[in-house]
């Protein structure tokens, strides 16, 4: 199944069940009226949202309509938590050893994953709206999430995969100015981690086809920046974890809550190739190799877009085709 | 005005107004069905509540009812955002002296805040469920926290506490065996800091009297581990940090969503006749003066119970309750 959050002026949107065309949709109604609503009771609203996604799918619902993707909010426009673990050596190898950073020890043996920001989250088409651009150092990171059912804390790892509800298109905002004075600090990220934003379409594993394998998501991953492509890459390969990995990591001591957002890192393949998943990374790589870093991070009026396509080039989720825009900074309001 | 969540089997539960005396409650009903969307809405519902607020007061609902603690979630079980914040330093002295660690150059000037669980979160009599004790280091930390409506990214100091909505007792839950060697990784707080719970009743920052001077919170906190008191401390007093410095900080690169508990940090008074907001500090300061930690963390049966009481000894928040309980490791569930 394939779903879409249409904006309706309220903070959670309303859900809209897509057809496999990715081109029409029909409102889920009283069955779930948001995504997190349906979330919250999946096992009782599946079998009946099923059935209406099967009579889209036969034409056969007749207040459907053609979706116009810059009315979409994110699928979850604000969820409870975001979790997001390093599952891409070679993003991180570059990165780090560009500012002569080292990669903890048992980098390999346990995810290294934090907790971020999980709300707001921005839609496909959004701008992506912050106060500064080059003195923050703006970046973009090309990822996939899992959108999680509610986990038992201690989940077995053998149970895991069965938590895993959808998945998503994702991209983690970055700040790098701000990241390595805050890491120094000890306490991990926080303003260095602004709003991020996430493809029109979260689908169910099954929708993903032969590109899903049970435990994790392949495909072809195109990051273009300012127009061009910096990142052809696959999140099925080169990843040293997949979600249950993550998902039993972060259940370790909690449970984690129906909608919790699982992202596996920025994207990076051992082939170079294949290009970046970051701006960051593709600034190390020119460091290392020509001295210094050429490449701009983004700037007001900057576009990206990222998304997956299928063995026949067909889109997964849709794309995240933004552009950053300068927001004002607040006004002193008088009491 | 004064409000609790009456459990009824949904994550968000039941909003309920209560009155003054905090002993009777009413159902908020059509008017914010939850916590969450009174917050959502808060400028449209406020005067509409505040109304069945003063009714109340009056004996002048027909459907009010004597109020059951045990029947009582957190007052918002489940929230888009935690963030926690070092502004006690005399909690921190003992607690990296005892490890041999420093607190960062720059901890006076800028708010030390991380982003961590903020769902589920338990009710204020509800065991507290965790898989290991021991082998965990199971601790609590007595904390105040605000939870705030939707803040405008980059938010003016001067503007930031009109941001302020409701004020709550929190307990953090800490496990310490498992912080250092989370932290030593660099990217924070996460298996370290599993669910936390909440005192019985939000309160407006008016109802907290002449214990609110605008931006923070006075008044006498007591904590009582295995029935002794460990503290008897004045959040008020020591703190370098008010709620206004906090908000700025998170709100730096990105807005904050409606219900976004900004929690203040393990309280900690330089007098230390005021004993210890959680076990590490009092384990740390045994271990200062009488060579090592005498103190248990908590084990499985254990009782804590946390509560803020106003100068005429009045409980402001009513009282965490909790036991630490075992949770069964998740069986194997076969597909």
């Amino acid at each position: 199944m394939i779903f879409a959050t249409l904006n309706n002026d309220t903070p959670d949107g309303e859900l809209l069940v897509v057809n496999k065309a990715r081109s029409r949709a029909v409102r889920a109604g009283s069955i779930a009226p948001t995504l997190q609503s349906a979330l919250d009771r999946w096992d009782a609203v599946m079998p009946v949202l099923r059935e209406l996604s099967d009579k889209l799918e036969r034409n056969e619902v007749s207040d459907d309509f053609e979706i116009d993707l810059s009315a979409l909010m994110a699928p979850l426009p604000r969820s409870y938590a975001y979790f997001d673990a390093g599952c891409y050596p070679h993003h991180l190898i570059p990165i780090r050893a560009a500012r002569g950073a080292k990669i903890p020890e048992d980098f390999y043996e346990k995810p290294l994953m934090y907790e971020g920001c999980s709300a707001p989250i921005a839609g496909p088409k959004e701008p992506l709206r912050l106060l500064k651009d080059d003195e923050w150092g703006v970046d973009i990171e090309a990822e996939v999430a899992a959108v999680l059912g509610d986990v038992p804390a201690g989940v077995k790892r053998e149970d895991a995969a069965r938590y895993i509800r959808l998945l998503v298109l994702y991209n983690d905002t970055s700040l790098r100015q701000l990241t390595a004075p805050e890491l120094g600090r000890g306490f991990g990220f926080l303003q260095s981690k602004p709003m991020s934003s996430m493809g029109p379409f979260a689908i169910t594993p099954d929708e993903a086809g032969e590109l899903w394998n049970g435990e994790f998501l392949g495909g072809r991953y195109l990051l273009h920046v300012r127009g061009e492509v910096i990142g052809d890459l696959d999140p099925g390969k080169d990843n040293i974890f997949t979600w249950p990995d993550l998902i039993v990591h972060a259940a370790k001591t909690r449970p984690l809550i129906a909608g919790t957002l699982m992202a596996a890192g920025t994207l990076g393949n051992e082939d170079r190739r294949h290009g970046c998943g970051c701006l960051a990374e593709l600034r190390s790589r020119e460091q290392l190799t020509e001295g210094s870093a050429r490449t701009p991070f983004l700037k007001f009026g900057d576009s990206f877009r990222l998304e997956l396509l299928d063995r026949d080039g067909q889109s997964v989720f849709g794309a995240i085709d933004q552009r950053l825009e300068q927001l004002p900074e607040p006004k002193h309001e008088h009491a």
